[in-house]
């Protein structure tokens, strides 16, 4: 283990207590920390900064820092553990630990507490950190006080070990360990404190397993995946070889990939039960099959399919926009099987909850994640797995009919937006721009509010392989730039982040991990001055509150930003010089800001215009 | 009852909902709110807007807006509700309620919630919002779907009523009414929901308690104050009169007088106590007594004290400056009557811990602040009584030259410190200048970290009226901008905030409420580029990590602030050039950021060269 030549010369038993944590999750996989300054962690601190294999990221607002964590986990499948000092720096760990709750991200969050004689003493920075984050946790423990003892440090290292395992189970998600330390907090020599001949005493626990290669864990965790039994898989593929109207319906599964398996299947199996079942894919654009699927899946007009040789497969990406205009006649499926989260489509999720089919939800955590009740069966399986099983057992398919209905209707839609992209900026021409020519690969982070519901109705399908990201577990406004940066930090993928200027404002903090982290971005700021969503509720016709209290313009000029961090920041107001800008930073390697300044209003009509020409158009 | 007249016109049974709960919070004296932005949250926060006795104060960050909900309760000694939408926006009011919970400051906060069919059900922007603060408030309670049903609408203005009273009883703190909602949100018509004759059915249910003043609140709420026994009190007496060398100290008590009262003695009665002890005060400076008192309890020599006349009563603000410099030889008290919370002065703490002496803690909540565990006798009274009471019953006073030790090292300490303000700008003379030529009155908010400890220690006492306030319930970095500008939202006085780069950094949203709320601040932003405190502790000697992961410089250039949030910002480098800048901006009754640069490590060597000096200077 890498720290195993100075582990029994550690100064004092805080210094040993931390290096010891440290060693075993770099053990179990842990590779990068996000730590933000504080006395009372100076032992984690110094631990994380010293061990040779974990990359360091420095983070001054705990809300962003925990924000980045979990972008980070989003491309990793592994948490980068998070460290703060005792108190309310804890707290503002909060909101990232429910979305990764939520959205079921790996994260293991570190707090630093006082000893405890001195909780609930009047103590300064002291507050109750036990179970902070209530039942937003998978697992927490409230580690005991630092000692040179065997069994303290075994539990320690095995701690350590499982709150890992615990961070990238069924379902992933955070994991608290509240650390108390009394001072001295600092690496100085305390003589006696740890003795000298403890490690010849307890190796094991002193130094870890040393394995081969030097780095074996204490505890290895291998965990099974759900898989179907024989007769349940039966009762599915009888469904499905029933049925001639069929739907495999993606919604957002941009959770990582953990040693747990994939939220929603892979690439390979879904395209290979969309071939024997002929049901077309609805891909979410947060689902990981908008994007990245062979074009010979796509009904893009990107290469059209000769009739000899066509692939039974198609992957839907537009029909938030066109299942909703063209109205109930359109017809109902008879069977459906969904994978992932509730989709981001709210036209899709109501057209599913209208129609009387067998609606099988597959979840390899068996949640029930069903806020519609529209699901007949829930199937806790691992998606992959089932998808391929299901794949092989299924004999007949279904009609083709309703397969072309959905080709012809993609083509159409998809032609209709690239028309109406053209004629005029607004939001959904912006996102739109963003799938088509964010390189690839590419990292995609999408804020909530609208760019996430705009990039799923105007984000045309691509084989271009963007891993598309967003906060949907929890739907908050805030950390969005954080959690794009921390994606951007896993990977040499060029970063893309859309948001808007209530989301940009919120984390305008976050900013500062361009150059404290070095992670480069190309930050796409739709600004139309306040809450554009709201005119399209009906708050809007009741002013005042609505302009106050809803609409909230907040008048900012966003451009001192960018002095502000060191950032390029370049203000657009047509698609043309949109696209210019956004084409040259992603393909510049740096980092910029792009304001594009729109009118919510107008888009707003906008959009009614466009959805009044689908309606026309399809049939 | 001001919503009388429409009450019973209620477009639909939320808005009838949200005006009842609304219409029986102004009845019970609250007259502000803190709204963010939200859809789930549309019935409460029209409710707010149209109250024609309540101000809404819009804010965009949840996190700063619960901060400045504090604030602002911390000069009006009730709470101004706070208004979220559902999901992780709740998570951010987190950490300004634990401050909120520790520093005793009365908060109401309302988080708008999806009904409960949708919990747990994976709805969007739906999670987990039961007791999602945990012990950290006083009460907690999820309330009813709405409904124009009696018992329902009785229990509303009952819960209403209470949720004032629990935030304001003995010790105030926050309060977390859960408030579901079903669509429709706005207030649009849906016939027959609310029915006609429903007021007529239900007077009080619908209408509340029309008194003479049209504003009687459902219940009202009278609180006695604990008062000690008169055996319990003799004992106390007892104590103090057998003691030559007595203290009187008064820690932090920032937290605002509520109808339970105030934290800490007022000024007459603890005047009094001193005047007939003879025991000096030692005023933490934020305990409400370094400033306001009357000039002839002063050692400062403002006002030179004739022997004749002198008072017996003496205000000491400088014992953090000399107490520990003095080391052994300064006696230690034989009794001490303890105020407030744990002093800011670690050199008082250690003091008091080191004395073998009588220490009662007076604390009218009945808590154990004691995190150095002296106290001998905790005293569950209210302050200001047991204060005037024991004066009254103490027949003889302590010795005078005790007192007088005190007069002369305040008379020593004050002067040295007036020189060495002169001589080079640091940290410490900023601090002192803020104190001598703040305005009186004024708001003063100072920072955690370096500028309350340096208050504490440079901040002579004036008779000036200054109410300083801090963050020390959790002491964290966060919120303080916010903090202060809703403290200033609350009066007319001048509002000044001292804070630092780190503070002012992870609260930059918190400036957006000086343009939206309309408040106007001098922000004296101390500017060393990262964490000065780091400088005193023992990890500078360790680097790396020292630099990278504690001292944490950004390099931020905060002139760009200005241009963000429209602010005058002026950047200043000597003490004459910040003197001038402060009196000016606190003249002027607009806003501006002065940022004075220093050097960290610079300032921590003059500290300890002036600690050299007063050490020489005093007996």
């Amino acid at each position: 283990m890498s720290d195993r030549d100075d582990s029994t010369d550690a100064p004092n038993r805080n210094t040993l207590w931390a290096r010891t944590l440290v060693a075993e999750l770099a053990a179990a996989g842990i590779d990068a920390a996000c730590l933000a300054p504080g006395s009372r962690s100076t032992p984690l601190t110094v631990a994380f900064a010293r061990h040779p294999d974990i990359e360091v990221f420095s983070h001054l607002d705990e809300r962003s820092a925990a924000f980045f964590a979990l972008g980070r986990a989003k491309r990793t499948g592994k948490p980068t553990p998070l460290v703060c000092t005792s108190g309310t720096a804890a707290a503002n760990f909060h909101p990232a630990v429910i979305e990764a709750n939520q959205a079921r991200v790996p994260m293991l969050v570190l707090t630093a507490d006082r000893p405890p004689e001195l909780r609930d003493s009047g103590a300064n920075q002291t507050i109750d950190q036990q179970k902070l984050y209530g039942d937003a946790v998978r697992w927490y423990a409230d580690l005991p006080e630092p000692e040179p003892e065997t069994r303290k440090l075994r539990s320690l290292r095995t701690t350590a070990a499982r709150a890992v395992a615990e961070s990238t189970a069924v379902p992933p998600g955070p994991v608290h360990l509240n650390v108390p330390f009394r001072k001295p907090l600092e690496p100085v020599e305390v003589p006696g404190d740890v003795p000298e001949d403890f490690a010849d005493e307890a190796p094991l626990a002193a130094e870890g397993r040393a394995g081969s290669d030097g780095n074996r864990p204490f505890v290895r965790t291998a965990r099974g995946h759900p898989e179907l039994a024989g007769t349940d898989l039966r009762e599915v593929r009888r469904a499905v070889e029933a049925a001639d109207r069929g739907l495999l319906v993606v919604g957002p599964a941009d959770a990582p990939a953990t040693d747990s398996g994939l939220p929603a299947p892979d690439r390979d199996a879904l395209a290979e039960l969309a071939e024997a079942t002929g049901f077309p894919i609805l891909a979410d654009t947060l689902s990981g099959h908008r994007f990245g699927h062979d074009a010979a899946l796509l009904a893009s007009g990107e290469r059209p399919v000769a009739d000899g040789d066509r692939s039974r497969a198609l992957v839907a990406g537009g029909y938030d926009g066109y299942l909703g205009a063209v109205g109930d006649s359109w017809p109902d499926p008879e069977v459906v099987v969904r994978f992932g989260a509730s989709p981001t489509s709210k036209v899709l999720r109501q057209y599913l909850e209208a129609a009387d089919a067998r609606q099988f939800l597959v979840d390899p955590a068996g949640g029930w994640r069903e806020a519609t009740f529209t699901a007949t069966d829930l199937l806790a399986a691992d998606p992959t797995r089932l998808a391929r099983r299901l794949a092989e057992a299924v004999g007949s398919e279904g009609d083709e009919a309703w397969r072309d209905r959905f080709a012809d209707a993609e083509r159409d839609y998809w032609s209709l937006v690239a028309d109406a992209r053209d004629e005029r900026l607004f939001e959904g021409g912006v996102l739109s721009a963003v799938a088509q020519y964010a390189p690839d690969p590419a990292t995609v982070m999408v804020s909530n509010s609208m760019p996430v519901r705009d990039l799923d109705r105007f984000g045309q399908p691509r084989p271009a392989d963007l891993s598309v990201l967003g906060n949907r577990g929890a739907s908050g406004i805030d950390g969005i730039t954080s959690t794009g940066l921390g994606a951007g930090s896993a990977t040499d993928d060029p970063l893309v982040v859309v948001t808007g200027d209530l989301a940009y404002y919120h984390d305008l903090n976050g900013l500062l991990a361009i150059a404290r982290c070095g992670v480069d971005a190309t930050i796409v700021e739709i600004n139309n001055d306040g809450g554009g969503i709201f005119h399209m509720l009906p708050i809007e016709d009741f002013d005042p509150p609505f302009t106050e209290q809803f609409r909230t313009p907040h008048g900012l000029d966003f451009e001192a930003t960018g002095d502000l961090y060191d950032l390029d920041f370049e203000r657009v107001e047509t698609l043309g010089a949109f696209r210019s800008a956004f084409r040259e930073s992603v393909g510049s390697g740096g980092t910029r800001v792009i304001e594009v300044t729109t009118d919510a209003e107008a888009s707003h009509r906008f959009r009614e215009t466009l959805e009044a020409r689908v309606a026309d158009r399809l049939p």
